[in-house]
């Protein structure tokens, strides 16, 4: 069932402990598909100004992505974002947005990308990501990422296009700060309530949780003891959840199915940060990601004992 | 084996989004005991003041708890904390710590509690670890929890007393800031290079993380909705995993051993936070621990599938 991704494709510059790119390919709707193309055809659309190269174009169409719905502004620049991560990699900086072209933003999508029967809406103005959902043609399954300039601008349009979608996937922190929960689980369970039937949320270095209406599941990150990069791992994480969703549409209701599609996010997540940008997804190799998620599997099985234990409650009333 | 504790005995008084105590009996020696107490015979030392009274020391004495070795001081007080939470739980502030007796601690331990196999060094200042260190005969098992506070003060003793240990419970936060290392599992590589086998990073509401020689194993938290009260859910969480341990020295090379001792501390630091203080772990019955590891294993299992991904690297020679 092929994919259609609506959203970011950017330059970025970074800095982090381990050293620094001045222009890497980035964006949301790149790194989703560069993860999401191991599962499906997947249809990019989003645009790109005259700097925008065919070495770029080549490498957004890595595993067969349509890049037909590209679009390229002539004498525009592309989205830029700088930014410098510290020390522990998990607090980042901005040091300069330029929307360029993004900044007038349309979607247009060919045939193509209307028919796709999946559908992720990335971290866009939730304006635009209604107009998407409004000019495609009926997808099976829609996917959202948000972020907390929406939440704190644009909350009611929000949470009309939440209401009409199967899968919210946001930062732990997003999803808190959307609903105005304090725990994950209450939170998760709000947003239930408005209508999607997934709420996935990324919580970086700790991994992520799946909540459903039967009960939730949670995945720590895949241990990485040199991480280069974090850029684009939440969007990587949701190509291969929404890729591996895609693959399996007729058997989400099976328990291993949303399990697994957490553990190929989170192998594709885990590569994506070994080394700057996009680099490491672009030359990466189908085993690499199964041999992950085996060892995801493994390093998180266990059997409960028999185990006898005391019993007794406090004698308080001396 | 029974299990040697030595820390702080307190009264907390705590305000969180739920409501407030005043007074509750509280302290890591009293969390850790209540919950280790389930798996065997726990000794706890530390010290109390005149306002202790009758029914908060059979509450310690719940499950079969030894207390002589909490040593009252005439004319003292029993340490106090007070502390607010914040809506998410996840921050509080101290406004009031009196050390009270506790400024004054000098652990005496009796020949049953010096005679121990298993000995848990709560948080208190390294330099006294050392010493109960040094007054214990010849424990199989040493674990350790340590705070800021010593890692900024007397980094120097905390490392030493680290050395002669075999494993470190402390949470992410402290780990990385007790190595300088970003990445958890480099922080924690290199304790494991200090001397200890085991490192344990209590993650909070995203759950803990165990690193040995051999490999990692993570556990999410188990999902409470309703968190009323997070004060003493890392001394819980230590009580179970150690009390586990305890009861398995013999099998700890078992890769299931200390993965269940991960899930039965997960299990009762869940109990832990659902009521405030010891309230609700005092009344906990064994079968309610059980159910919640059981559930734990049911909620982290996934089998990987067998599935064709597609294959591409990214062509950027154009």
């Amino acid at each position: 069932m092929s994919i259609t991704v609506v959203g970011s494709i950017a330059f970025d510059a970074v800095r982090t402990p381990s050293g620094e790119r001045e222009r890497m390919l980035g964006g949301a709707a790149t790194h989703f598909a560069l993860a999401a193309s191991f599962f499906d055809t997947v249809h990019v659309v989003g645009p790109v100004g005259d700097d925008f190269g065919a070495g770029d174009l080549a490498a957004l169409a890595t595993r067969g992505t349509r890049t037909g719905d590209v679009e390229r502004i002539a004498g525009g620049r592309t989205f830029f974002w700088r930014g410098v991560y510290g020390e522990d990699l998990n607090t980042r900086e901005t040091l300069d947005t330029q929307l360029n072209v993004f900044a007038q933003f349309a979607p247009k999508l060919s045939a193509a990308a209307r028919a796709a029967g999946v559908l992720f809406l990335a971290n866009i103005q939730p304006a635009l990501q209604a107009r998407v959902l409004d000019a495609c043609d009926s997808p099976r399954f829609v996917a959202l990422d948000s972020m907390n300039l929406w939440i704190e601008t644009a909350r009611d349009a929000l949470v009309d296009v939440i209401a009409r979608i199967d899968c919210l996937i946001v930062n732990d922190g997003e999803l808190r700060q959307l609903t105005g929960r304090a725990s994950l689980l209450a939170a998760a369970r709000e947003v239930l309530g408005w209508g999607p039937s997934l709420v996935v949320a990324k919580q970086g270095e700790n991994g992520a949780a799946l909540i459903t209406r039967d009960g939730s599941f949670a995945l720590p990150a895949y241990p990485v003891a040199h991480v280069v990069d974090p850029t684009g791992a939440g969007d990587t994480f949701a190509g291969g959840f929404v890729g591996y969703v895609a693959r399996h549409l007729d058997a989400l209701g099976d328990r291993d199915v949303l399990r697994n599609a957490m553990a190929y996010g989170t192998a594709l997540a885990s590569h994506n940060v070994e080394e700057f940008g996009t680099e490491r997804v672009e030359r990466l190799r189908a085993q690499e990601i199964h041999d992950r998620v085996a060892e995801l599997a493994a390093m998180t099985r266990f059997e409960p004992p028999a185990l006898e234990l005391r019993e007794g409650v406090a004698a308080r009333g001396a």
